[in-house]
């Protein structure tokens, strides 16, 4: 299977890198980071780069097509050449894929009209605006189109395609592999467990998630 | 605070993004990646590469610093400049942390004897065997050298390690902004949980954690 990984400026990099760690492991598998131009993209917060392989010509029809999200998203569906070439590899993917607000991005090329998917729990209603069946789902398959919630959710997402692709088996030793046995010392990993300060907070920082890429202000 | 995440050949990409999503979060924070020399640097399977922003030297004084697992540290631990840097840097450094097999590269630096200490459950004889007190936890902190096991606890580790440095507030609120709700397809991600025959697949196959850099081979 061979996966391209559309990176933008902007972008959030553990989006990408989540299910690019359980990708890549598939037996035979091969994944690219693609982009506009090749060269270093950076991330979200300007600390990262990371290096685009080559450019989206280049990589006409992948098998499995990967969306990050990221404050990034909003230039990155306002134009440019990622919505025709997503529009464009849409058409022969076995699999389309995003994580986080990067469904926002898959909905303005128009591959989402009436599918069902999710996002960021922040982006939900924007989803939902684009023209998709926004639900409030860690990992949504809608044929061929699987959806993952924010940034780490993405995790899940390619553990359960995976299984999809190679069968239980292997996304089980793929799992074990990268010891995928989560103990968060909070519940406080979605709006309806978190207290709901914590909620109120993010809920008036929405930019932590789709705008500004400052790190999150002293509270 | 000032995160500086050691980049070598061969290590493995979400070892380092898991942390550096959650700590570069943190109110005023700064990560920056660090290698021998700047540029990029190869993950161990070949398909991606992260930028160093910075060379060893230019960093002498990092508050964290965070050393990722990967097949890369049986060459990062066999010398290199990365060793003398680790036991410079940990004499200054307010936290000392790895993810899965970067705890190998800290006990080669000398930075663990008789540490309580973890890596990845395939890695803890060696660990072991490199004068660290092993422990099979998924985040364990002695003092001030926090250590992770594999791959995918480097998130539990930082935002355990979030919370002690800014708040148990703040680190619920980057939970909650990386919607880190884990719910993994299967109960395969540590050597307890997952079937005895996953086990003795990733048993035969170490090489995937600590070798050959090659994807999982077909089961």
């Amino acid at each position: 299977m061979n996966t391209a990984i559309l990176l933008y400026d902007g972008f959030t990099a553990l989006d990408a890198i989540g299910p690019y760690e359980v990708l890549s492991r598939l037996p035979g598998a091969r994944a690219t980071f693609v982009a506009s131009e090749p060269g270093p993209v950076r991330t979200d917060n300007g600390m990262l780069s990371i290096v685009a392989e080559c450019s989206l010509q280049e990589m006409p029809a992948p098998e499995i097509v990967l969306v990050p999200g990221g404050p990034g998203e909003v230039a990155a569906r306002a134009g440019g050449p990622a919505l025709a070439w997503l529009r464009s590899v849409h058409e022969t993917s076995t699999w389309t894929t995003s994580v986080c607000t990067g469904s926002l991005i898959l909905a303005s090329a128009g591959v989402l009209d009436g599918k069902r998917a999710t996002s960021h729990w922040l982006a939900l209603d924007t989803l939902a605006g684009l023209g998709a069946e926004a639900v409030g789902e860690r990992v949504v398959f809608d044929g061929k189109i699987v959806t993952a919630a924010g940034v780490s959710a993405g995790i899940d997402m390619a553990l359960t395609l995976a299984a999809q692709i190679a069968g239980e088996q292997v996304a089980q030793a793929i799992q074990l592999g990268i010891e995928y046995d989560p103990q968060p010392p909070f519940h406080a990993g979605s709006p309806d467990k978190a207290p709901a300060e914590i909620v109120a907070l993010l809920r008036g920082n929405s930019r932590f998630v789709t705008g500004d890429p400052a790190p999150l202000a002293a509270t």
